[in-house]
Formats: structure tokens, sequence, C-alpha cells
């Protein structure tokens, strides 16, 4: 059997979670890492080994590349490289925009026969799965999704998002369970000089990944001190007839790695059936995720 | 739209929540129950203002039918329906035997044109759902599966194997916990006049639903001092970065009938889509289960 080529787009701690996530899994392999400017690469241990370019159509043939980026650069990437016949997974987490983006870039990946899974990773991603089986199973009751537990965890989303506000040198932003389906967020920042704090905190406040919810802004001087890639969840569901709890702790940018890595076997099953599409997590079958070359392995455990 | 015509195959306590299911789900309508013999409805008020018949061809245009027999009688009945050009949902749950019989399934599924969601309900079916999400959030990892918490549940295939034994007057099986992935049998029989409980102990424990576990055969005057129709379980996933915990409990026929009724739609989108075959729960899309005219509407929640 070939192995299937994935392209890492992106060097942050997913994209290092997803050549870990590679190298267990025995029917792909990783054609190399595309990183601007590439010879960054040069002074990265991690990077061994690995080609690297900052181009991917440097690389030898690639069938899937795994959008290892900021979220809102994603639309646009995605559609750079199915324009370029290759697959995409990403981890895209802005719940409201989903619907519309997943059929503007079915449209894309139909015309240019490719499979995109899109929208996966941990929430959206494999907890809209548990979502929807938990509804499958009590088809009647309430179900609530809360991150972070007591101590909190690494929303990756928010993290990236501060990130990205001129004047941070660095951030963590943690979600800390706020009661049933509530959170709250912690968000550690570190300034460059001249900035102004006040300015800062109003811009971290009013963006829409933080505006619902409670959001303490603590500047600090060393992030390094309340950094983690912890994080948790729960989804539950209350039923007439079931009640339904699920719980998943871990680190976070491994946690999603191990998902797009998943995803990269429903791109190509899907692409080898012809049915070609930009697909949510939920909108493929579970087994096209699963290791195995024949049903039998895949269905090992049913 | 026009509804969905569906048929409750046998009137035991999954059969019953079938109905009740169907009743809440505004896209599919009872065509009536098939129960042999179908003059037994005259005394059972739970069938009042029901179509009941004896032969599922005495019933108006059939969509899918709802197996909800024992299980060792699933696989005839599938393939009668299936060669009738009927779409069928059912609960089989001798995990063992599931593969084989998908790929003797699928091919009459295929030649008829027919959709059937096999094994299904909630072990198999749902929980495979769950190991398999976590699998894919975990590549590498343990998987534990454990049955009945401290206090036990009502296990309905175990149930209606015991039952099935000549001499048995009524039964109820209990599974128990015992260690993670590991479960006990607590089995209470009520006996007919002039049999052995020698024997009938013997004919229990030397069942495949029994023999590979420790079991407990206990007579009694009265089965109603015993019976329950609760149930639980936990599915475990271990994982180098990733820990996750999936826990259910309820009404255990309740529970299976809302894991049927939901397949009829993953049914007849499969059939709509002219994807014939016979599919376990994890090779549709989730999507397809869900209710909800719009891909939008599919999405809530996502």
């Amino acid at each position: 059997m070939q192995k299937i080529s994935v392209a890492i787009i992106g060097w942050g701690n997913v994209g290092r979670g997803c050549k870990r996530a590679i190298a267990e899994s025995s029917d792909l392999y990783l054609a190399g890492v595309v990183r601007r400017p590439a010879s960054l690469a040069k002074h990265d241990p991690s990077l061994e080994n690995t080609h690297v370019v900052d181009d991917i159509t440097k690389l030898d043939k690639v069938d899937v590349a795994l959008l290892c980026i900021p979220s809102r650069e994603v639309p646009e990437r995605i559609k750079e490289y199915q324009n370029l016949g290759i697959c995409t997974v990403d981890s895209f987490d802005e719940h409201d925009r989903i619907p519309g983006l997943k059929k503007e870039l079915d449209i894309i990946a139909k015309s240019k026969k490719v499979v995109s899974i899109f929208a996966t990773g941990w929430d959206p991603g494999t907890d809209s799965g548990i979502r929807a089986i938990m509804k499958i199973a009590s088809i009647t009751g309430h179900t609530t999704t809360t991150f972070g537990g007591k101590k909190g965890g690494r929303s990756m989303g928010h993290t990236a998002a501060v990130k990205a506000i001129e004047g941070v040198k660095d951030a963590v932003a943690l979600t800390l369970a706020n009661g049933r389906g509530k959170q709250k967020r912690q968000v550690y920042v570190e300034l460059l000089p001249g900035f102004d704090a006040d300015v800062i905190e109003q811009a971290i406040k009013s963006d829409a990944y933080f505006k619902n919810d409670p959001t303490e802004v603590k500047f600090v001087k060393n992030i390094n001190k309340y950094n983690t890639l912890h994080h948790e969840g729960e989804v539950e569901r209350t039923g007439m007839q079931v009640n339904q709890i699920y719980t998943a702790e871990g680190n976070n940018p491994e946690w999603t790695a191990n998902i797009m890595v998943s995803c990269i076997r429903a791109c190509i099953s899907s692409r080898d059936r012809g049915e070609y599409g930009t697909y949510t997590f939920i909108e493929r079958p579970l087994i096209d995720y699963l290791p195995g070359k024949t049903l039998d392995e895949k269905l090992e455990g049913y």
C-alpha cells in the first residue's frame, strides 16, 4: 500500500504534534514542512532531517496539507491549496462562520476534485461528533459543553488571537469553567515596550473570541510562569431517558494534532471514492478516520 | 417534506420505546406494528389506535422496518425485509459475528437497493462511535468498555437469551462492573414447574452470552422483585497525550429505541443518495442520523 504524502503548514505546537502523530502512523509519511521564511529551520533542532520549504509547490507530490496556522488565516489558505489540487485538514474554530464557509469551500473542492476536512480538531471537531452521538442516543434532551474545568486550560484560538494584537510580545489565554456550559477567560500578556496596557486590554475584550465571556487580562513580566499546554472539556446531555457525560483532558496542541492526522485518512478514502468536497467532521463516516487496511481491521473493537 | 414510513417489528420494551421516539420525531410516522399473532394486540392498551398486523406486507408502503426482536432472530429477518425492498435497523449484539454478517447482508442490500443499519443500539452502536472518536483523538492509547457500574444494569441480549431457554418462565440478566473493562453477570430466573434448576443453570453458563464472564444464577419465586430496566456503561481511553471518559446511564430499552429511531434517517438519506448497502453505525456519517431539513439545521451546535 502506498503511503499518504503529507505536508505540515506552520511550525507551532500543533505542527510539531502533527509530526509526532505522523511518525506513529505507518500509512502516512511527512513530505515536508512549509514555513515562511524556510531559513528559520536552520536554527530549529526539531526540524532536523525534515524537508523545510517556504512554498508547498517546492515539495514532491503532496496528498494532504495540514494547516497548523492561526484559525483566521485558514479560509484563504484552504482555497490556495484546493486550487493546487491538494486536500486539506484544518482546525478553524469560529463556530458561527462554519456553515457558510463550508458551503463556499465545498464548491471549490468539488471543482478541483479534492477533499477538505474543515473545522476539525477538538472543538469544533471530535466534540461535535460526541454531541451528535449524544443526540442520536437521546432524541430529547439538553446538551452543554464546558471548557477548562476548575484549573483552566490553554485555548489555542484565543491565545493566537491575543498574540496577533500589535504590542503583544507573548500571551496565553486560559479558559475556566464558569458553571455548566459557561466559561470565563484569564489572559496573561507580556507587553512590548512602549505599548499602552489599557488599549491592549480593550482590544482583547472587544475581540469576537472574548466579548461574550467574562474576561480578565493581566499584564506580566514573563509569560513562562503562567504558560500551560493543558486543556480539558466536558460535554453533557441530560435527557428524559438517558444521561451522558464525556470528559477529556490532555495536551491541547497534541490532542488537536492527533485529530488532524486522523482526518488525513478521511480525505484520502473520500477522494478514492470520488466523493470530493469540503466536509465538517460529522459529514464523513467515523470508520474513514480509523487506521487499518481492511474492513475487518477497521471494525476491530466495534 | 414527505414523512418516512416506519414499521416496528416486535412489541417488547424496545418496540414500545420506538413508538414513543417516533412520536417525538416530526419527520417520521408509524405505519404499524408487526406482531405474531396480531390478535394479541386486542388485549394490549399500549397498541390502541395502532395498526397491528402479523405480516409487514399487510401494511401500506414501509420505508424502514425496526427489528425489535431477539438478537439471534435478527440476521434472518433482515434478509426477509431486504428481499422485500424494505430498509432495516436492528440491534444485533454478537460482536464477533458482526464483520462476517455485515458483508453477507451488504450484498443483499446492494442487489435489492435498500439500506440497513446493522448491529446498532447502545453497544455495539453508539458506544462503537464513541470508541472510534476516542481513537481519532488519541492515536496511541488503550480503550476499555465497562458495563453496569456498581449496582448493575439489565442486559437485554443476555436477558432474552435466558428467557429463550426451555423451562424458564421469566428472567432478568444483570451485568455489573468487575474492574476496568471486565464484568460479571447476575441472572435471576423464575422456573416453570417440573424443570430442573441445575440443568437450566448449566444451559445459561455455557451460553455464548455468559461463558466468558463470572456468572451467578439465582432461582427466585417472583422475578418482579429483581427486575429493572436501568443500565449504565463507561468507555475509557487512556493515551500518551489525551485521556477520555464517556459515561452513560438510563433506561436500557428506551435508550436502544432512541438510537434505532435515529438510524431511520441514515437509512433514508443513504438510500436517497443511491448508497445502498448494509452498514454498521460507524460506516455512515453522524450527520445522517440527525434531524433537520437543511445542512444549517443539521450543523446547529456543531
